[in-house]
């Protein structure tokens, strides 16, 4: 059998844990299907001590990250620290220092991967990461070989397991959004701190690196609206409910010809209604699922767990396996990822995107308000699909909900009429939307 | 830019047009993603004098495959005949003269897999495949590289669009199966025959090609135990509606220890009862889905269409595009299929499978039946789920469907249980039977 391939672990937390266990455990399995044994050289964490899920061999640890690239034996640097400091001077040391690297690390990808893959082609070596986006769901290689013949026309991903987990418990359970994210956290499915899972962040950070392969542009993060679950009211849900419809986060990309006749790419990260009959609104708990349209396939989709100590290490060993048989360093050289040559797309705001709408507006129940309402929606050519209101008591004084879809409308011109709604004396909080998946 | 690759195609159908049109409409875009220009060099075909949906460059055309394999231009043949002789003749010539191929015939690699990939790997050369299961579904790189960290242990697939497409109109539209297979001829999701479709044979065809990437085990026909949709009576999807569950054609593979304490794999293909709440069960018309389980991963998912031109020429230029970079060669090289050597697996009958039993017996309505059906089932250590007796008439003397939905039990007692069944006086047909899914 060929010479090993020497693998560095720098950080061994989660992620970590699930690939050192996955190297030292299936020694045999991943050899075979490597054609050469996968080397768990040298791994470094911050807390040499700390004591780990995985039983790593003695003198193998450090804390010394350029320990581990340093170490002649590693051939492949695999970075599991997370963050953009000292993951991104690991990545950079390591691709200077001749090694290929293999990362998880979305966030990175989204905000240096210019300049992490322009040295890595510097270098001659291969950046892989797989596992940056839905853990466990190999879409990275979906988009980037299986769909070759294709240009992405649009995408769709649920690809915040944190998020989606929240939002199933609040639309089967009826719980608020602070009882579920207590929930997801004592599970372990939400962080102390889950601030960039659930305000769409991380799924933003996601978005942009599969905009890069789909369409070749590096979106800088306010290219992308975002909008979290953090201020999703159960209500909404409810109605939504009552209406056929789920409210999912969704990573969303569309394509069109922009008006000089170039072509561009809208990018947003919200909550949106999907008809519950929808592949994507039946994605459960913390999965994850993508669906990529093509103009030559058509639509597929991809489904699996998100995030997790071994789904994700599945994808870290794929790509360790593709390094050792050679696949990665093919698939690198062809793809010129972050590269300046693009495939034409530029990037550009939502306000052309053309969907559906949700609306929630707390009204004063009196006579003419509805028919301001649609006058508004009227002048900006947006026609009602439905209204419901639901019958408040004889003589009641409370505000009431109004809850209305639209048919298909412009973005921007649905975001005028919300503006003019904001002003009328009749509507007492502010008008609520969510665009709606179909 | 590099050297073309030069591609030769046989048979110039459904999907070769589609081939060929890609190669003729999108030189830019995948001379591109191949870092080299995919140039179409030769097409043979049955009839070169029939008009095609595809211009084809004069001269291109010839009534010869071995002209193909000839010509010095081409580095690759695809195979796009189908069946098992001509294409046989035409894939080993192929190899023998250097050529590298591809092929969509899950028939060829079915019954001939093993000659033919030991004929590449003498040859030096490779053969691709993903357009053969599941149409525009990568799940050839799904199980070969993006799992290779994985053993996998349960494969489900809704492998076969006409029949899904059948199962859709019957379940949906309340048809008959021989109207709905009438308006599936009409609108071309099923042939003028559609035998292979509708009795299963594709289906375990595009089974034994999983089982051999996923399992090492090359699975003669009669390994796999297939049941069609052509004997299902539209009562019983009435039923299943009724008890909350959707009837599809599942090809399926699940793995144990056997009892020697070696590892087993247990094929078939059948339709199956599927909770409706299923992702397996929202797949419609003539999409294909597959769920895969990996022993690091989980549960992984991979949904789009399973046939028509355009989603099939994805697949195949996708792999045309791998042979181009040099992935498809990597890959080719380490998974060694239908090579002698093997994962371990042997493949068994499903009578050990464990699984829950839906059952509907015709029976005389009178006192003591229900008893002697629910003991024959104890007997062999079944108990019983559900049980659904319509009312019949008072003093009505036709026999009437009792429906049983069982606990989880050995396919093999569950059907010595039958057997015992259809000898009972009060059971006046065959009894008719499903395995379910949960
Ligand atoms: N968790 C998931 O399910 C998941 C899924 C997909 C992608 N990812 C991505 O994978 C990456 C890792 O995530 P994780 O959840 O595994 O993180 P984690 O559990 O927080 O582990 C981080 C590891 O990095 C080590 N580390 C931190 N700073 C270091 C330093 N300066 N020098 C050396 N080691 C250092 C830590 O050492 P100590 O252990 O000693 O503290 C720890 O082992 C992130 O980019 C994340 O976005 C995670
Ligand atoms: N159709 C799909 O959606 C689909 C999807 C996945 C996989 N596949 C597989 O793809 C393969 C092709 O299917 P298809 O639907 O494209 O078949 P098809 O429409 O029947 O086309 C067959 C082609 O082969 C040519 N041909 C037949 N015998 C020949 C011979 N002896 N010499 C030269 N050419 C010959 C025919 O020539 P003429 O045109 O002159 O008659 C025709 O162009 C099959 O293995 C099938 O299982 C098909």
């Amino acid at each position: 059998m060929a010479e090993p391939l020497g693998v560095g672990l720098v950080g061994c937390g989660t992620v970590g844990t699930g690939v050192a266990r996955l190297l030292l455990e299936q020694p045999d399995r991943l050899a075979r299907r490597a054609g050469r044994p996968l080397d768990l050289c040298r791994v470094a964490v911050r807390h040499p001590e700390k004591p780990r899920e995985v039983a790593l061999p003695p003198g193998v640890v450090t804390a010394d990250p350029a320990a581990v690239i340093a170490d002649p034996r590693v051939d492949v640097v695999v970075e599991l620290i997370g963050g953009t400091t000292v993951a991104r001077r690991v990545v950079l040391d390591a691709l200077a220092a001749g090694k290929h690297v293999v990362t998880a690390n979305k966030a990175l990808l989204a905000e240096a991967g210019g300049e992490v893959f322009e040295a890595a082609r510097a270098a001659g070596r291969t950046v892989c990461f797989e596992a940056a986006v839905a853990g466990g769901v190999p879409i990275i290689r979906a988009l980037g070989e299986s769909l070759a013949a294709n240009q992405v026309t649009a995408i769709q991903g649920i690809l915040n397991g944190t998020s989606n987990f929240i939002l199933t418990s609040m639309a089967e359970r009826g719980m608020s959004y602070p009882a579920a994210l207590a929930e997801a956290q004592r599970l372990g499915y939400a962080e102390a701190d889950p601030t960039l899972d659930v305000d769409g962040s991380d799924a933003a950070h996601k978005l942009a690196v599969l905009a890069q392969i789909a369409f070749g542009v590096s979106a800088r993060p306010e290219q992308i609206e975002r909008r979290g679950i953090d201020t999703l009211d159960a209500q909404d849900i409810r109605f939504a409910g009552e209406l056929g419809y789920t409210i999912k986060l969704l990573a969303e990309a569309w394509t069109g010809e922009s008006t000089t006749g170039g072509r561009e790419v809208a990018l947003h990260v919200a909550p949106v209604l999907l008809r519950r009959t929808d592949l994507l609104a039946q994605v459960r708990g913390a999965f994850n699922a993508i669906s990529v349209h093509g103009d030559v396939v058509g639509e597929t989709l991809y489904q699996g767990p998100g995030a997790g100590m071994m789904p994700t290490a599945s994808s870290v060993v794929a790509d360790l396996i593709d390094l050792a048989v050679g696949r990665a360093q093919a698939t690198f050289a062809a793809a010129r990822l972050w590269s300046r040559e693009g495939k034409g797309f530029v990037v550009e705001p939502v306000e052309r995107v053309r969907s559906r709408f949700y609306l929630r507006l707390t009204v004063a129940d009196r006579p003419g308000v509805l028919a301001d309402i649609t006058r508004i929606l009227a002048d900006e050519g947006i026609s009602i699909s439905s209204v419901v209101q639901h019958e408040a008591g004889e003589g009641a004084t409370e505000p009431v909900p109004l809850v209305i879809l639209t048919h298909t409308a412009e973005t921007g011109r649905f975001r005028a009429a919300l503006r003019k709604m904001a002003t009328l004396s009749a509507v007492s909080a502010p008008p609520v939307s969510y665009a709606m998946g179909d």
